[in-house]
């Protein structure tokens, strides 16, 4: 399906992902256990610790793999339907996360009666949690109930890919905003601008998060690592009706043919090409 | 060549991209002028007011307007070589934005004896401005001298795309993280987490930034939107030998024919369609 080449580098920017992503989680994790109070959950320091590692874990982590899942090309023999649960599964498992870890911050703040909601950091933070959420709502009622029209779908993928990267951005920037804040009020004597050991490695982890973001979207964007058409047709078949490939009518196969010719009639034609104008 | 009804959906999202630049540079003028010290070039806090005001204007609000210039239906008549040019001097203009803001911080921290690049804010930013000031030589080396085969421009393009809209969103994360230390450091007696009126007013800017950086990657990424394939083979011919079409010899044609085949021969086709695979 894919050229030798081309899985090559797939692979390459797959596996760095995943390293970078992985070494995150520990850096994360060492952050709280070795710098700070560990984690707990007692309104105090060490509940608020639950909050970067959440948000690292999960909205960061788990919602990058959960963009690229379909790119993975061991799953194209899978059904499109089971990959669309393994994506909105992962997805609602970030929500979750992040959900959890702004629990964490509003019982740390309501105990240590610190104000909730003041800084930029907390307004984007709730923004792009809430449009996650809608995002999450409107991916399933459109791509996972089987009476949304194909029309429907076709017309509202490029939104739901634009707002899927979008808001996956933003969770990082809103995390970097995040570290910064806590390394400046949670470093004192040394303060952040003395660069105690906790302040570089911190920085270190944010450095990381972008790396991170950055091999997502280097893999989610290229056209060439897309899921192939054919078996795109048949999932479609399989997905509108729940049935095999070989039970679907005549009328069926029409439907799937036109809305494959209308949405993605070019992605076969398209692959392995620069995906810009290159003049 | 475009739609009226999608035309008129560009029309909306540029307008919008351009109010909203806007108001974020009255945002923060009036942050400096009226709620800070002003402006100034005397080491003290005046000239650290440069920074968010050169930011602001020119490494993003400049660099926004430069990655969709290509977009603007009304200057397909002009010659790509034109187009370039304007793209790379909007580009150069906010590099030197971002320098000299850079200068200002420096000399600020010099004279009140606050040490230099400890924040992840200093480390991010200033990878961003040498990447950025890479992409700059690659691009102009790659797209504006003539002698560079065309076969290198197609192969590099999708890399000088993405690393564009990258560094863009990357820009706009490092502000908001600038815009996080500011509200820290400047505000006391009422402190950022009592909300003061500056507080609140900054939080918008910060908002607005990203609502801009939305937009401008919305305008960006909308394959309909593309300055059309026609065009761009002519372009192809002038830029090359920097020549009138009518006066490119039989080989040249041919050369930009299948260049033209190898890059983006898929362009028309792909106009005014869902860009992603819709079931």
């Amino acid at each position: 399906m894919m050229e030798m080449e081309n899985f090559k580098h797939f692979l390459v920017a797959l596996c760095a992902a995943g390293a970078v992503g992985l070494v995150s989680i520990i850096f994360v994790l060492r952050w709280v256990l070795h710098y700070k109070e560990g984690l707990g959950w007692d309104g105090g320091l060490a509940e608020f610790n639950w909050h970067p590692v959440l948000i690292v874990t999960g909205f960061v982590f788990l919602q990058g793999m959960a963009i690229i899942v379909y790119r993975l090309p061991w799953t194209w023999r899978c059904s499109k339907l089971t990959m669309k649960f393994i994506h909105a599964g992962l997805n609602l498992l970030a929500f979750i996360c992040a959900v959890i870890s702004m629990v964490a911050v509003f019982d740390f703040h309501n105990a240590a009666k610190i104000p909730n909601m003041y800084s930029l950091h907390s307004w984007l933070g709730l923004i792009a949690v809430t449009l996650y959420c809608l995002q999450l709502v409107l991916g399933v009622g459109m791509y996972l109930i089987p009476i949304t029209p194909v029309s429907w779908r076709a017309a509202f993928m490029p939104l739901h890919v634009y707002s899927g990267l979008l808001l996956f951005s933003s969770v990082i920037a809103v995390a970097l905003m995040g570290i910064t804040e806590k390394l400046i009020f949670g470093l004192s004597n040394p303060k952040y601008k003395d660069s105690p050991p906790e302040a570089i490695f911190v920085n270190v982890l944010g450095v990381l998060l972008v790396v991170f973001g950055a091999l997502i979207l280097w893999i989610a964007t290229r056209a060439s690592w897309k899921r192939p058409n054919d078996q795109i047709l048949h999932s479609l078949h399989t997905n509108v009706g729940g049935e095999d490939n070989t039970k679907v009518g005549p009328a069926m196969s029409q439907l799937s043919d036109a809305a494959d010719d209308e949405a993605f009639g070019d992605v076969r034609r398209r692959s392995n090409k620069p995906d810009d104008q290159a003049n």
